[in-house]
Parts: structure tokens; sequence; C-alpha cells
């Protein structure tokens, strides 16, 4: 397996980072559906932290992605 | 590893994206069956979401075989 | 890799099909233990599903064994 | 790929029985904690389970550790 | 595939390590929270639990690093 071959499946690879964004991500936003369904009151508050942490998981999907594209480069 | 043997191995591997396709599906249709169980009047309002739901995750298994096939043409 | 390792490799990644097997069916008797022993009236009409999911999260345990028997005569 | 190869790669697959192994351990010992805590007077019942969970658990575990060993000796 | 090229591979395998230790230390702090909002007056003695369990996680965690550092000795 030449150098460039590891590299094209590194960067397959690297979807796992993206695996564990989208379950993340579904997971933040189905917890404030559920909150905000139950309490109407508190979607004000909930939603701070449902963007804040949408972006946050976001950032580790994009570090996987950045990942990728140093691999593309390298292959 | 030739290129056609690395094909076929990303035919296999396509089949990731049907196990959490699987899983979702199966996640969103207990869901429904709890939640009509429960609340037997909200049955025509929540069906719509099942539905819904059902075929955006079918889309992204639907993805999945899409990427095979176009594996499978190039090996 | 010649073909007949490639075999073998694919019988043990079979081995994923038991995985999943595994864990629908421990899910489908937990949660009949756990019905059964907060509405024991519930029990005839709970087995009745218990055994019938059993059999076709069992049928899938067997698909993946065929494979890999396919796969067998195929190494 | 010699077959020495293959067999020490084998071996570290075998880690994913350790893996489930882990996973079910801490969750009869998390079910138990739960119950014990919740309902103290069902401490004596609960143990019981816990302990023959936990044995049968541990004997899958075992069984991945004899094949690794087995795959050692083909090594 | 000679034994650095191995190597390496072994080290991006000790990810795994970190994958399940992220699950962990993040369920040990979501309970955390939830258990402090919903029982104030408990935040003493539940933060011991949670800064305890969370050394005794990232202990496996270095676990894996450890592994990897090896194995970069090793390539």
């Amino acid at each position: 397996m030449e150098a460039a071959a590891a590299a094209y499946l590194g960067m397959g690879l690297c979807a796992a980072g993206f695996f564990g964004a989208a379950i993340g991500i579904a997971n933040i936003f189905a917890t404030t559906i559920e909150t905000v369904g139950r309490q109407p009151n508190a979607e004000g508050r909930v939603a701070k932290y449902c963007w804040i942490g949408f972006a946050l998981v976001e950032a580790v999907a994009l570090y996987a992605l950045v990942l990728a594209f140093i691999l593309m480069g390298k292959a």
C-alpha cells in the first residue's frame, strides 16, 4: 500500500468524526424539541444552549473535515 | 490492492449507511408506536411526522445505495 | 491479498450481523421482563410479541450466518 | 500479508469482545446501584442476579480472551 | 505492509480508546448536571463522585495515549 492510497483511506476514516457529530447534534436538537414542547416558557433560555452546543459540536465535525483536507494535500 | 478490489471493499463499507438508517427508522416507528399507544387521539398528527421522518431517513439510506452503485461502476 | 484470504476476512465481518442481533434480542427480552414484572396481567398478550420479535431478529442473525457460509464456499 | 501477521491482527480484533463485555458489566452494576439506592430492602434479592449476570458476561469476555490465546498459538 | 506502517495504523486505532473515554466523561458530567439541577442540596456529595469518576475515565484515555506512544517508539 503506497502512501497516496493510505492517505485516501485516511480521508475516508475521517467520516467517523462526522458520525459522532451527526449523532451529537441530533441529540441536542431532540432534547431541545422535547424541552420546549414540555415547558414553552423556557424556550428563550433553552435555545441559547441549543445553538451554542450545536456550534461546538459542529466545530468537532469541522476538525474532521480539516483533517481530511490535510490528508488530501498529502496524497 | 488494485483499484477494483478497493472499489469492492468500498461498496461493502457503504453498508455502514444502512446500519444507521435501520436504527434511525426503527427509532422513529418505535416512538410512534409508544406515542399512539399512550395518546390515541394524537395519531393523526403524529403519523404525519412519522412518515416524513421515515422518508427523510430512508433518503439517507438511498445515498449510501447510490454511493455503492457509483463504486460498482468504477470497479 | 488473494481471493481466499478476502473470503475468510468477509466471514469474520459477518459477525457484525450477530452483534446487532444479540443486542436486539436482548432488548426484546429485557423489555418483556420489565413489562411482565410491572403488569403481570399482560403476560399473555406481551409474550406473543416477544416470541415473534425474537424469531424475526433471529432471522436476521441467520442471514449473516448464511452469508458467512456462502463466503466459506467461495474461499 | 502472511499468516502470522493476520493472526496478530485477529488477536487485536478480539478486543471487540472486551468492548461489549465492559459495557455489559457496567450496565449490570449501574442498574444494581440504581435499584439498591431506590429500594434498599431489595438488596438481598437483587445482588444475586447482579453477581450471576456479572459472571455470565465475564464468561463472554473470557471467550474472547481464549480466542486471542488460540490465535497467539497459531502466529 | 512493513512493521513501521503497521505501527502507525495501530497508533490511529488507539483513538478507539478516546472514543469511549469521551462518551464516558460526557455521560458522567451530563448526569451530574441533571442531578444538581434537580436536587441542588446534593451538589456537595454528587460533585465528589463526578470528579473521581472523571479522573478514572480520564485514566483509561491515558492508557490509550500511552499505548499510542509505545507504538510510536516502535515505528
